[in-house]
């Protein structure tokens, strides 16, 4: 370790690996269930040359299949290799000799096992690479995506998703497992531009990957998820590269308990930094801190929509008043002012509004605002306009009708404030979720704060000491 | 306010409103869109005898259509008032007259406009109750639920359900629009037997639905939302009697902060009380507090289903090491135990999982618990086998399927401990969401924390003050 890091990967270091002309993927198999066969399925869209490699193949899914690396028709860009542990060393030799410019290894049983030898193996690929300039991403790793050329250059199946300018998100998890289930946020709606895994992390890490995305057009905010840095400083250089293009972040951070430290060691083994190490970062760097990983995505949906300042103040506007003043508790908890309008606007809620309504913040404006759109609209309307507001929240008990959808987007757009729907419907459909509710001996929860919060509070109520409950949150 | 207050409601108090033979409905309208044809159509399926009432009508879906309360063919248990203000005061006396035994108020425009002469109008309509033992709901309310009955005296439309015995929730919400919200949750699969709002709580409040609740058989556990209460200790009384009877309640109080305080003056008037009264509240009654309103349905399901003591201690099992150090991360913020298995724990664990897992607490599973549900099976039995765990958590990238969801239940009742799964992917489908998510104006959350998190630290952060920042939740 005395030896002295090496810098950030900035500027043109993971175009190759990234934004690839030509991916080879070593282990291509006919099999759809195989590693190899997955991986070329989700290749399948690849805008490039993509090359199969398998000896055993002449040709695979209407292509030539190259018996070796060595055979590869041009120097790959990228290679993917979805073979085992055992071939990894010699390959990425060849992939080195052939000229390739990335290696995506998949195969586990390296650092993260926790036994030397197999941090040795690992240690002996990352000296491979830093001797021919080549970039590794994993080992222990599901790959990258990136929908601007059709990369899906990754065996777990990440959601394909329409890229719409202006909404993109750049997703950076260093666990496979954390990115794939954050990428599903394409299929409800999110434009997810890039999924960014690394696993183990032996060379590219996830500060390289948001250092790439600061500088790339394709994308207009970042989502963060990890655990830790060999260099806890390039993360910083690399929000600050990010702030200075104007996009901004939003970051979880795993393992900022002691438990979680712990477990963190027996998965990447790579340092994880304090909770207040965290934090500081966050606030130096401006980088929003997310802590519940289900609210990684929205955040960062609403960054993408929203580059610009945001002035100080919340206004809020529900059809109930119970809505309303949970919304306003949580502005408190969260240290959003919520400040009364001006006079004119109490004049224009009130003109918009039933007289058992509320015409202030927050306004109620009572179920007749379901039934009338137009009266939602014009209290809208009306908080937007007033200074002490930067941004207009509207909590609703379900889907707002496009029609409605597309009226308060045309004033959030006039006004240049954020207009920001909470749906609070417990509707979640699916059979399996039924099924989960159904189970007599199964509870089903969808966040974690909620298992943990009620497990909690029941094992304290079952010691019988009012003493031992926690402190409010 | 000199007067002794009632006390709480209980016993058979309000077993005429909530476990009608008989119930009238004033106002009835052939006119689906209007109040009185809305809570027709939704009390169609009620089990005991429906009086429509108007005198417009001879006869109304199918049913004899009386002229006036007094002409009902006997004394009605529960009459719902689907009529403007105006016609109340007059009815209500009628109600008296005929011996009802309560009457559902829906008609908005009394203490909750803050206007004196409205809250007069409010308490001429409780002397009248008090008068007669009649027992009143709302007004300002959407009405009542108890599917046990078919009953579905209201004009919103609460989710039909299928109830499962051990899994029934009793829904308490004071306000209507949470109510209908919450009741939602029967979509997704939850039992949810009654849904009982109470609007301005005039006379019937939240205290004595809980206390009803507390001794109804169709009832296995209790949510409950609400602002405030006339007399707060009759809270506390209905509590001890729900956990007499073996009941757990999961609860969240809005109006917790200042401005939330502010916001319910306006709203239904009631005394909301201190964060810290509240508190104290839960701690000395063993109610579960929950700050998320998004939580209080599944923290109530979970509660229905595990009715028995908790021990402490908590095991973890994951398919993803990530996945497994965000659930210790979570559990450390509740104060839940995630200790180490016993050496014989650890061997079991080991034979079910590959070498690069984690065979400990949070136990990573690999991948290959996904594709090997045995695998997955085993480490269960293992964890649920071991005196250090009082529950099971298994956080997931996605919905299991049946047999390993009836497996997980098969182990949880053998063991007499939960297994709480926790579905961690970020599908969300429909087309309403897509288009909120795409739309480039209008930022969608799924949850206030979220929305107003985010909110608040990019404030802070275009401040460009790092000292302004909040400091750790």
């Amino acid at each position: 370790m005395a030896e002295t890091p090496r810098p950030l990967y900035r500027g043109s270091a993971l175009q190759r690996l990234l934004s690839p002309q030509s991916v080879a993927l070593v282990g291509a198999s006919a099999n759809p269930q195989a590693l190899g066969g997955r991986t070329l399925a989700n290749l399948a869209g690849f805008g490039g040359r993509l090359y199969p490699v398998n000896a055993k193949y002449p040709e695979l899914a209407g292509r030539i299949c190259y018996p070796s690396v060595a055979a590869l028709p041009e120097a790959p860009d990228c290679v993917v290799l979805a073979v085992p542990k055992e071939g990894i060393e010699a390959l990425l030799r060849d992939c080195a000799a052939r000229g390739a410019g990335a290696v995506i290894i998949l195969a586990s049983g390296y650092a993260e096992t926790g036994v030397p030898a197999d941090a040795a193996d690992q240690q002996r690929l990352v000296a491979i690479a830093a001797q021919h300039d080549l970039r590794l991403v994993g080992p222990n790793c599901v790959g990258v995506a990136n929908q601007v050329h059709g990369l899906h250059a990754a065996f777990a199946e990440f959601s394909p998703t329409t890229l719409i300018s202006g909404n993109r998100i750049g997703l950076v998890a260093q666990s496979g497992a954390l990115g794939l289930g954050l990428s599903h946020a394409a299929e409800r709606g999110a434009s997810v531009a890039q999924v960014l895994t690394c696993g183990n992390s032996c060379d590219v890490d996830v500060a390289d990957y948001v250092a790439w995305l600061a500088t790339e057009a394709s994308c207009d905010a970042i989502a963060l998820a990890f655990e830790g840095l060999a260099v806890p400083r390039h993360l910083e250089e690399a929000a600050r590269l990010a702030a200075h293009h104007g996009k901004r972040i939003a970051a979880i951070k795993l393992a900022v308990s002691a438990a979680g430290q712990d477990a963190a060691r027996f998965h990447t083994h790579t340092r994880t930094g304090s909770a207040t190490e965290w934090q500081e970062l966050c606030a130096r760097t401006g980088m929003v801190r997310v802590t519940r990983i289900e609210a990684l995505m929205e955040t960062a949906a609403f960054l993408a929509k929203h580059r610009g300042p945001l002035a100080p103040g919340a206004a809020i506007i529900s059809g109930s008043g119970g809505t309303a003043i949970l919304a306003v508790d949580a502005a408190a908890r969260y240290g959003v002012a919520t400040p009364q309008p001006a006079a004119a606007t109490v004049a224009r809620l009130r003109a918009a509004i039933p007289p058992f309504g509320a015409a202030r913040n927050p306004c109620d404006a009572t179920a007749q605002a379901t039934r009338h759109p137009q009266s939602l609209l014009d209290c809208a309307q009306a908080m937007l306009a007033d200074p002490a507001y930067g941004a207009l929240v509207i909590p609703w008990g379900r889907a707002q009708p496009h029609s409605l959808m597309d009226g308060l987007g045309a004033l959030a757009q006039a006004s240049g404030k954020p207009v920001c729907l909470v749906w609070m419907s417990q509707r979640q459909e699916g059979p399996l979720a039924e099924a989960a509710e159904r189970h007599p001996h199964i509870a089903l929860f969808r966040s974690l704060d909620s298992c943990f919060d009620a497990l909690g509070q029941v094992q304290r109520a079952g010691s019988g000491a009012a003493a031992q409950v926690a402190p409010a949150r």
